[in-house]
């Protein structure tokens, strides 16, 4: 019938724009944005990605608007060169450079959070103290988190944003075979090997901050060892669908409630 | 008919309080009162106002109410004496004259944001430690906010309120160029070109307040430089409208509820 | 008619249990318990009293039960001995003598609030550090609030407890003209001139041991000089039916939605 | 009627997995769970376990789950050897063990929780700080509750976890006769009378931790004598059912809103 046929033919155009990705990742690429606003690591700004399911060389990520507000129709396909795949599309993050330069360096990488979250900042700035992980859930952050100082590549003056190619590259590198990336006067950036493991690290990353920084402010502290971090991975992470399920649910209740 | 009539008779006197301001602004007014309390910015207390978009000598402000409860029929209008123009109107904000004043010495001001944001506070009844940028997001705040130090204008026995003209302009006079002052055991003073950057101030102004004493207490911290700060708010600021849509359905979301 | 008589004759029983206060202050503390809930001043502990509008020998306060969940009914009388004028009434709040002895010794007492609220505690327990006016909004402190150590009264063996006369009327001494005074271990014990003013003073208090601690954090602190606290008191607490009337909203609304 | 006798026959194969305990105190450990995620103790992560009351050598738990979503049908039964009785169940949490190691070496324990509470960890990975109690709602903390090194018991490179029975030994150990055992880079685990108790416990063990750290970045700390910790513990504990049933309240009141 019309309708139906119209329907048909609908459904490529709407799917165009991330090339085909399977739907399961794409409406876990929404409710990864939901997350991490719902858990407070993001607010109006943050993003993140998720490497294409049949084309490693590209990833998808929202047009640019606030995590909270993403839908299915708001995600975009990208290519390495953090160039939209689909011309003519809407207005894109500034700083979807981060993303694709780090994809490019790091195979291993299937997602990518960046955030301002709360407790990340102040040890972004410090000039004594370093994330180190001290929470077993936070294993990954390993003996001591690089910080990306954009003042060594770009000089004094810039913006602080990852908003070209050469800075995504700088970032990238400094990072290195880390999953967190501290940037200085900004936030972090996360890496996972799933998109939920990317998003639990996100949310981690930042209890393990609040916990470090609390803990400095009385004294000495008794850091992970790299075996212990190393351990705490292997089955802590194992795990990490418990806290997706639960996060989910609370994301879609409060969206509910809208 | 009979109906309609009365209800254009009705339209501007209902409209006589802010003497001819756009619809758009006056609404936008109400969503920044609202958006200001949803954010934590105030509590029951602070104001919002906007300079007139027909009259640059006269600018729209609640009446005396708890921001988060104000509706468009208690916005009303003031010239730069503090004046309300409608005589005999309901009772209006004390500190009224933080907003003539600086409307008076600022042209480019074009709205106004007080409150006592959480952790802008503490930094302005610490003698040491100044409010400085270290957040890429408020680059606005610049190498050192200006702190107002009512003793030194009106001695030391004063209520700590604006609530004269005098005070006012001695206040932005402080404020000089700058587009926030810090007024000591009291709270601060947000200046935008526009209401949104206003409040877009207000938000990013508490959290760098907020990771800047968190840095501190960690050690020595890296301020942002001063090419920094105008640099980031070239290219962040312009991205402000992103805050501004989620904050608006944010807080029309917790309305809604109520 | 049958249902109106007996509607007339239930009325007095209901209203038995406190007295013949008006309804509209029997209101106020219904919704005084609500508020400090609703604004995290109180959590399943803590309590609020007013003095009896007919009669200064007595006052009300709920039966021993979360200030969150009081309703009219559960308001009782007492006397300033601390005992239910009722007889065999339900449970009653261990440290009832905190209200009875104040409101003995304190004429211009209306109402008192006594709770654990989270930035005080601290203040209780520092052997240094003393609660002191700092923000505007919170001049009643006065240059330094008095702290009850327990231990001097009754030993280093009790319970913490205001929990008979005797303890009561030690607290009261304590506390002599001032119109907040701490407890070591426990938190503090606030008196307003009216119920509302009380309520304005336990939220207020609270707000300024946050940011005292705060800056205390960052170095030096300025604090209100006595006059700054006096002249703050004579206009901010005008405008505290501001906050009451917010407070009063959110707190309804919170509940209807459960 | 057919479909009354299939109830009948369904019935005692929905209990079987935890063999015939109370209604009351199946209904009661769910309520607790829910209780433990709406007050901010547990996230995804963390349990609670309540001792069978028809038998001593068994306990109840949730399967491996977040807390936050657990239903009856999601309780499992457990013995000593922190193997689930029913065989062929669902999986379990990792560190059952803390839970059959402690009900094993203190028979008075008749319940516990495990979390990882946002004040505790802090004190955990301090080399110089102890959790102590300063508040007269957290007696049973002590003088210094026992910290948990698990360094100690298997080396600088296990996952922290306390995932084989030999760790459980040796955390009830390092807990001996106190109620509440730290544990490093990890949390801490509470011990109850009952249910409630060991809610109440956690929920005050938090605020302790929180209101010593504050007071340790202002100076010294006045700590409870051990004598005010039994005395308050003799006491206020009393009182614990007015806050399970604020806290009942306010999670189901949440999930409603779901």
């Amino acid at each position: 019938m019309a309708s139906t046929s119209s329907r048909s033919a609908a459904l490529p155009k709407s799917r165009s724009s991330h090339g085909g990705a399977s739907d399961e990742l794409l409406a876990d690429l929404v409710v990864a944005n939901h997350i991490l606003f719902d858990q407070g690591i993001v607010d109006g700004f943050g993003h993140v990605s998720v490497r294409h399911d049949q084309d490693p060389a590209r990833f998808l990520l929202a047009r640019n608007m606030a995590p909270g507000q993403v839908t299915p129709d708001d995600i975009l396909e990208f290519d390495l060169e953090g160039a939209a795949v689909k011309p003519d599309g809407p207005p894109v993050y500034l700083e979807r450079f981060i993303h694709s330069e780090i994809y490019r360096a790091r195979p291993d990488a299937m997602a990518i959070v960046h955030s301002h979250s709360h407790s990340i900042v102040p040890l972004s700035i410090s000039k004594t103290a370093r994330l180190r992980a001290v929470f077993h859930m936070a294993g990954f952050i390993g003996e001591e988190a690089p910080l990306f100082e954009i003042r060594h590549t770009a000089g004094p003056a810039t913006d602080l944003l990852i908003s070209n190619p050469g800075l995504g590259r700088a970032l990238a590198q400094c990072c290195g075979s880390h999953n967190i990336v501290l940037m200085r006067g900004h936030g972090s950036t996360v890496i996972g090997g799933s998109l939920r493991q990317a998003i639990y690290r996100a949310v981690y990353a930042e209890l393990n901050a609040r916990y470090q920084c609390e803990a400095m402010g009385l004294g000495e502290v008794v850091y992970l060892t790299k075996e212990e971090g190393e351990a705490a991975v292997r089955t802590v992470e194992q795990q990490s669908n418990r806290a997706w399920n639960l996060w989910k649910e609370q994301a879609a209740q409060r969206r509910r409630e809208a």
